[in-house]
């Protein structure tokens, strides 16, 4: 189809947009009343539910010359299930608040919501209904819910000194490949899987523009981890320091992040920092400070043993409240701020 | 305080921002874990929540120059909890995503605050959580949610043949303040209560203006709707006949309205009409098309005594699926459709 004749936004109405959208969502088991009412019915089967909600800006979040409708419809949903996940819930059900302008490509949008399903279908979660809005620029608001199935929520608060830190997911990733698109090095058509068995040079740097697009977070550990006995939990969206430090001022605890556990994530960066032409440290600052991996950051009973996905990156201190690096101030600092430029 | 050392967003960091707003926010008593974790917990009694979605958008659903904070708020908090109760449902809790311009003052971020709160608390609804972004448009993303109280949740396609059409809440209000303010013969300055009292030739212009800025939704009426056998009910927040049309089609019936019935709200909107030189045909216009008043429209069985907030507006009719006024096809035909302009 020729950008001629591939039509937009402008071109239909609300209802016909939205028509266009609801065949594509996965209902999910939970999904008692679905989208085309007033609002949608849900289970909470123990009679609560998790709910978070996360928004993904243009040119904030995201660029649409990098960014593909439904890159960044399996961000936004990551993103939120994320969330949920670090509760110790199961994700249950999303709705979606979506503005865009006139001169969006309808297939964008279409591809925003397959981007949801493709995330929401395998775990389970219905996508249960949303809103759609005008405006100069896209925004995906999204809203996730989930089920604790009868157990308490794994809050940040919990953590106690003796316990070890472990962590789910990939570290770094994300931050590389928003440096390497930044640079002109490689463009949305190099992402390859970002499994890690792809550790060759090409691989390496193709995962980790995959982990920027469309990071794959550990959903289903969120919960292994709350059956294990976790005592304190959060997704590490804002960069490994940033977030342990939320972990540790609401235990009120120190954290300690041992370097060496993180040589396989550093290993793992070391081509997409080659071709940026920078070393080891900067592959180390990804993966202590970069953004939006989605991993779980969790602290565990020292006798418990790791439930699968997570490995152990330190360990939990007596307080002061604060991050070290192998009992040292970081040399690195900040993280992510949504909310900063 | 003068303009010059009022405090904007980029002044702060998001923590910081987050920090002024948590405890302006209401927790409501299904609050069982509030802001400040990955995700909030709320209660659902009866293993079930009612979710919807609503989204304002800066320049598109509000202007800043007429629309305060607390306004804007107030007005998408109504729209969420007006979705809530067309289900039949008891609000419970919300959240917001929230996208902010650096250059937007800090009062008016604590202000929309303060809008929720004042429509949420009186309710029994919980603020409990949120998101933060940059961006270069204000943009308000609610999600709500509902507790149906064991009973079965109302949608729009139960109505029957023969059952009465009932409306709770203001007609027209929004669509006159709208136009009053928009054709620059009133400010947001000259908004008075949206109470029926006020109906002499200022107050009616007043309580347009108000029923734009802040419109008030029959919170309650929705439930007490579905005590009393209500057949199928909505929000109407684009239009009597829009909205209508929506519950015949779901619905496979006809439905007729009986102009008669909107003499009162007619009444209602003569001050503005002629203070912009229209006459009665405008505002029944108004009344017919007008969006955003959030008022309920409900069908009832012919033998039920309507519950209080509800009145007569018309009837249900056999198939075909669609709308009249008086048994005519309507002279005035649209309604606000969220998404065109």
């Amino acid at each position: 189809m020729t950008d001629a004749t591939r039509p937009l936004v402008r071109h239909l109405t609300e209802e016909e947009l939205l028509a266009r959208i609801f065949p594509l969502l996965p209902m999910g088991p939970a999904t008692l009343l679905g989208p085309g009412d007033d609002a949608a019915v849900v289970a909470a089967p123990d009679g609560r539910f998790v709910v978070t909600t996360d928004v993904l800006v243009e040119d904030r979040h995201f660029r649409r010359r990098w960014s593909a409708g439904d890159d960044v419809g399996a961000r936004a949903a990551t993103a939120n299930l994320a969330d949920v996940a670090a509760m110790g819930a199961r994700p249950t059900s999303l709705v979606v608040s979506l503005v865009v302008p006139g001169d969006l490509p309808v297939d964008w949008v279409t591809g925003l919501a397959r981007g949801l399903a493709d995330v929401c279908g395998p775990v389970g979660a219905g996508v249960v209904g949303g809103d759609l809005s005008g405006g100069d620029a896209v925004v995906v608001a999204v809203t996730a819910h989930g089920d604790l199935e009868g157990r308490e929520p794994v809050t940040r608060s919990g953590a106690r000194p003796g316990d070890v830190l472990a962590y789910a997911g990939h570290r770094g990733l994300s931050a590389a490949g928003l440096a390497l698109l930044d640079a002109g090095l490689v463009g949305p058509e190099d992402a390859t899987s970002a499994d890690p068995g792809a550790d060759d040079v090409s691989g390496g740097v193709g995962a980790c523009v995959a982990g920027y697009l469309r990071p794959e977070a550990p959903l289903a550990a969120g919960p292994e981890a709350a059956r294990s006995g976790t005592t304190a939990m959060l997704d590490v969206s804002d960069g490994l320091l940033r977030d342990a430090g939320r972990l540790a001022r609401a235990s009120g605890v120190g954290v300690d992040i041992e370097r060496d556990a993180l040589a396989g994530d550093v290993d793992r960066l070391l081509p997409a920092a080659r071709a940026l032409g920078v070393g080891r440290e900067a592959a180390l600052a990804w993966a202590l400070t970069g953004g939006e991996d989605h991993g779980l950051l969790a602290a565990f009973p020292s006798d418990v043993v790791l439930p699968e996905g997570f490995r152990r990156v330190g360990r939990v201190l007596p307080g002061p409240a604060g991050v070290t690096v192998d009992g040292q101030e970081p040399a690195v600092r900040g993280g992510w701020d949504h909310f900063a430029g």
